[in-house]
């Protein structure tokens, strides 16, 4: 595989890529039939997109509901591209990221953690399954940017799918987006057309809520996560920023209720003014809005007593706490 | 011991007060010695100073450090009691004290580590070896309001010194502020002499910087701490409120530095309005000052990348952390 050529998205002709990245995939795919997992982001909401324009109701688009998604995410996906006449199926498969999380601390082994159980358990046997000889996967440039482009790295994506390289023979890779970046996934998205809760979605981390739970992810600490994300988005929805999110510590502090004392848990709140993620500032929030979230918090989240506002830059702080 | 009657500070006529237990103390002490500890809080220097009026060198006072002060602690309660006429002794205790903290991160372990190391190990060692038979404390009617008040609980004093009850027949504990509430103290404090720096003095906890630790308060996490501290008193001297602090957080999150990704620490700022701790809110802090502070922190102590406001009311938070 040559090397990849960049389509800035000024360069990006939405009209003339679509019929062209259309075109390529029907000629591979020929009469048969397609997988792909949807998680909801723009990347592989934009592939789900061209790929049904392709092959129709020869692609089949899976959500893995793996348990650690925001409120009503998988619903709310399911039924935005319901409205746009794609049949997407939700995967239940909490109980497989639930036990393969058990125990885990480390941020690293976290996430290995979730990709494993991605590929391996859960997509990797749907696929097989599924008798599908195609993948469509979101992957864009800045994916590959850092890792051995071309063959070895389908290579890996076979391996990690647990597929043997000699049945991996006839089995193939399609990345209809490799030659863009994010700012032309989205331009593409849109074009596609996708609502903007899609094509402009905040960065959400591939490990999803787990990525914001300090220490163990039980299905326990990922429901209180989630609680205080949608208090915090809810909040936030219409303050400027790059990203907001809420993060549950693994330290206790000591709180009060009914004039008892209580370890009890804290959540850090984080809201990002950034231009391309790699500098950040804290949004200058009012305390009124600080106040409410806090308030709102502590009442509505079992067993929460503190929050606490994330004042530091990026760098030396990132984005995400793990 | 009957019922204590409370004096309340309007109640309080300083001259008529200290002129009284000066006389209880010398006529209780005689020609005798008496000991005391202080720690350079409002309590423990009122007490240092009505005893050394009464009985001028008669009196030993030692200040414990126990290597969880604040920066520059210890030679500053010195320097001010040294000007006014009083010569305080400095014990240094810290491998007593972080050999008794090793390991322990449960913030009731850790306190009671630090009340049996200060009594049994360091203090009540000073007692028996200094011959004086007389003890004066500084404790105040708050203190004693939920313990049961006169010889019992003078028998747990010295059971926590490790004197033996039978030995504890010619020992005398001499208490001259349990009449006083906390204001009450301050009042005296100032009609004693003492600078505003000790009477007007923030509320600072007994376990000290310990207190400030998230986990295991060891020599190293203590430095930290001490740092985010001094930096968090620098910056918000001339804030108007009631109590402010840095915490050291146990849970690690991840930061950037040198391009590289580092799992690296966090570190919390508490601000508290408060009309009398029992409720309290955040600060509303300029932005810049936030910043600033949240600046200075991630470049000046070691290994810091992340840094947080507390947002949260108490209650259902409380004013520290553990």
């Amino acid at each position: 595989m040559a090397q990849i050529k960049e389509i800035t998205v000024s360069e990006l002709d939405t009209k003339e890529f679509i019929a062209r990245k259309q075109a390529e995939i029907s000629k591979i795919v020929g009469k048969g039939i397609a997988i792909n997992a949807l998680s909801g982001g723009v990347d592989s909401s934009a592939v789900t997109m061209l790929g049904h324009g392709a092959l129709g109701e020869r692609l089949k688009t899976y959500f893995i509901d793996n348990g650690i998604m925001r409120e009503g995410e998988p619903a709310q996906i399911v039924s935005i591209f319901k409205k746009l006449g794609v049949n997407v199926q939700i995967v239940e498969a909490q109980d497989e990221f639930f036990s393969a999380l058990k125990g885990i601390t480390d941020p690293e082994e976290k996430r290995e953690a979730i990709t494993q159980t991605f590929y391996k358990k859960v997509f990797g046997k749907l696929v097989k399954e599924s008798q599908a000889k195609y993948l469509l996967q979101g992957t864009i440039l800045t994916d590959i940017d850092e890792t051995v482009a071309g063959i070895k790295r389908q290579h890996n994506v076979f391996e990690q799918l647990g597929i043997n390289p000699q049945e991996a023979f006839g089995y193939k890779i399609i990345e209809p987006l490799v030659e863009l970046r994010k700012d032309g996934v989205r331009k593409l998205a849109e074009a596609l057309g996708l609502p903007r809760a899609i094509f402009n979605r905040m960065p959400f981390p591939g490990p999803a809520l787990s990525a914001r739970v300090i220490g163990e992810a039980t299905r326990e600490r990922i429901a209180l996560v989630r609680k205080a994300t949608a208090i915090v988005e809810e909040e936030l929805a219409s303050v400027k920023a790059f990203q907001y999110m809420a993060i549950l510590h693994n330290d206790r502090v000591t709180g009060m209720r009914d004039n008892k004392r209580e370890f009890g848990q804290q959540i850090e709140i984080r809201c990002w003014d950034s231009i391309d993620a790699r500098q950040g500032q804290p949004t200058e929030l009012p305390f009124n809005i600080l106040k409410k979230l806090a308030g709102r918090i502590v009442e509505e989240v079992p067993g929460v007593v503190s929050v606490t506002y994330n004042i530091a830059s990026k760098p030396p702080s990132t984005m995400e706490a793990i």
